[in-house]
């Protein structure tokens, strides 16, 4: 079973996604948890480049083939034979993070993001994606209290992220089979009690 | 104008490049060279990953994601501003590499780098492409025979190297309009005339 976290800076899905892999773990679940860009040494090479703050000559198309070669190498190194293996793969950002950061708050066409994501991922569709779901002015606030990660956030302004937020709905709803979209603003406790239940329906079957 | 060269390593394309170069500077036509992958900052750095001997297990779609990420910087950052103003663009390999190499010589379904082709070039296609056409046997010959660049030709196979010929002489076919295929064992003189005579012709017009 292959599970994606999505969403926007700050809206806690990276602690969503490692709380569902200790849960698992616990339960003896065979699972592994991958972030991207990264999770092979490849990749993260290719992520040290997208993340220099230095390379702001960089174009949104370079950083969405920048993105797509990290995940090709994920894909086939790590990914597929840890599913074929029978483990649960929990990745915290995967494809549609393409869509919506560099299709619907960036320049790139549609239809250009969906051709390549496909080619680069293997076809490879999650079973469950999970949406935690902030407004922009949420995750702003959230980062204007974390010093460390005010930074990165004030890169880009409010358009975009209010961009990327309606993308990932957009996603959500046209992918509604394997999305589940949770209130970010939720505590903890609850978005993670929702989660295990989707899971556990899902790995019971 | 856009002019590319292509070719198996040691056809002596690199050299033909280069001469072009300072036969147009000679004649203060303006004019940059170019090499693929590289060419920017960024283009540069992920031509390190690729070009990285540890990394032994990137796939041919990686390398290939990592060719387009550093093909889609150096289009936009370099070449098609350079156009605009009017120069002369002459690039040491272009996308058509990307078909010969890893379509042909890799296992990558052909329509998939016909795809990611165009969608990293923003569709800006050569005005004229050189092939200067050596056989593998001829490659390999010509490699033994300079120490410091044999490793690289050798850590791949001939059967590989056959199919990447065949692909450029089929890629050729079906470009006739902008390619001329040149033969690579004529003396250095003699392809440096062919090439001057049709740019001259082209550039006349």
């Amino acid at each position: 079973m292959f599970i994606t976290f999505e969403g926007l800076d700050f809206s806690g899905k990276s602690t969503q996604a490692k709380l569902l892999y200790e849960y698992l773990k616990k339960h003896k679940v065979k699972c592994i948890l991958l972030r991207e860009p990264g999770g092979t040494a490849i990749s993260e090479k290719v992520r040290e480049i997208i993340l220099d703050r230095e390379h702001i000559e960089m174009t949104p198309l370079t950083e969405f083939m920048l993105f797509s070669a990290s995940r090709s190498q994920l894909v086939s190194q790590v990914i597929k034979p840890h599913l074929k293996k029978g483990y649960v793969v929990i990745c915290d950002r995967y494809y549609d993070s393409s869509i919506a950061y560099q299709s619907f708050g960036g320049k790139m066409e549609l239809n250009h993001v969906l051709q390549v994501n496909n080619i680069a991922a293997g076809g490879l569709v999650p079973d469950i994606t999970f949406l935690i779901e902030i407004t922009p002015k949420a995750a702003f606030a959230r980062a204007s209290s974390r010093r460390n990660s005010k930074d990165r956030m004030e890169n880009k302004n409010t358009a975009f992220y209010n961009k990327v937020y309606k993308g990932f709905k957009e996603i959500a709803a046209k992918n509604r089979k394997r999305y589940t979209v949770i209130n970010g603003t939720l505590s903890i406790d609850r978005i993670h009690n929702i989660i295990i239940s989707i899971v556990n329906k899902k790995l019971s079957k």
